[in-house]
């Protein structure tokens, strides 16, 4: 059907996430049509992030230097550090542009299902970061499911001895939900959450 | 929010088919996720296309030779040459594995409203092979649009001196189809095509 060089570079896309085989033919086809506006600059764009991109050694964000940017910066506040799960609610977080504190990436969660244990979290660095003393606050970001809420749990326990706060994010409806269609269970912690106005 | 290099290969990946800013920064995740077994053997399997693939002299498919197996094969009829507007479709029909003849593609169809004229569309070439005197069947596969259509009838028109059968896909209601569920234009042509059984 394909040159064989051509089916292999369609079966390596069709494995991206949100991606299938007939997605990724279309791409192919695309890049083989736009050599020069397309396939080209995909080609040196993935180039260098491939040889520039380093996991930053303090909070393991992704960037062109280690300590990242963020970690490396004088205007943000070192006594806050947010722990998320990866780097893709890192940069969620860094969107919002509400943040002002650093971060810290997990890596994952707890896992029973697939047997993730504390051991394969980035769970060590986090706690030389707060043995230096000078974070007082570590917001847990995790993701709102049982397994980011028993890391949380977790972490709790870990860092309850140290001289922190702990805090989470709040929970509750989100915005512009119609409450016709919440889940019961985000119903139930809106209302035992409530607050007065 | 991400390094500059980040950003540079988001904003690429997103301008391919089928990808918004989302998925391509869920594709840019994973891929800085796994290096090793998704990223590097990604761009190797891209530049091996890049560099290796050639346009088909003869009929424009797209191989590593020039002119493509298809072209070359000895085992394909050169009596029918079967007409397409891209590549895409032409891999469509060869996935059918029903067609043994050999291809043409014309790299698109005439548009009033895109402003394509028949200089744009690789016609000069068809001819030039027609002209050599071996081919007896045109199958014009192009879409059943309005302007595959008005591209079928200004080939017909061109090729209809040459001494050549000129055929096109049968059109009518497609297979597991609910009649319910058709537009009328295919049903009223379906009709009108209807076969003695």
């Amino acid at each position: 059907m394909a040159g064989k060089d051509i089916e292999v570079l369609i079966k390596q896309i069709a494995k991206l996430p949100s991606l299938g085989s007939r997605s990724a033919r279309r791409i192919v086809l695309h890049l083989l049509n736009k050599r020069e506006t397309a396939f080209e600059p995909l080609i040196a764009a993935l180039n260098n992030v491939a040889q520039n991109i380093k996991t930053c050694e303090i909070c393991g964000n992704f960037d062109t230097v280690s300590p990242c940017p963020i970690c490396s910066s004088p205007n943000r506040d070192n006594s806050i550090i947010c722990v998320v799960r990866d780097v893709a609610d890192l940069w969620a977080m860094e969107r919002v542009s509400l943040f002002k504190g650093k971060y810290h990436v997990l890596g994952g969660v707890l896992s029973a299902m697939e047997g993730i244990v504390p051991e394969d979290l980035n769970i060590d660095n986090l706690e030389k970061r707060v043995a230096l003393g000078e974070v007082k606050e570590l917001l847990l970001a995790l993701p709102a499911t049982i397994d980011g809420q028993i890391t949380s749990h977790y972490l709790f326990s870990k860092f309850k001895d140290y001289n922190l706060k702990i805090t989470t994010l709040a929970q509750g409806i989100p915005m512009g939900a119609e409450l016709d269609y919440m889940d019961e269970g985000t119903l139930q912690l809106a209302l035992n959450s409530r607050k007065v106005l």
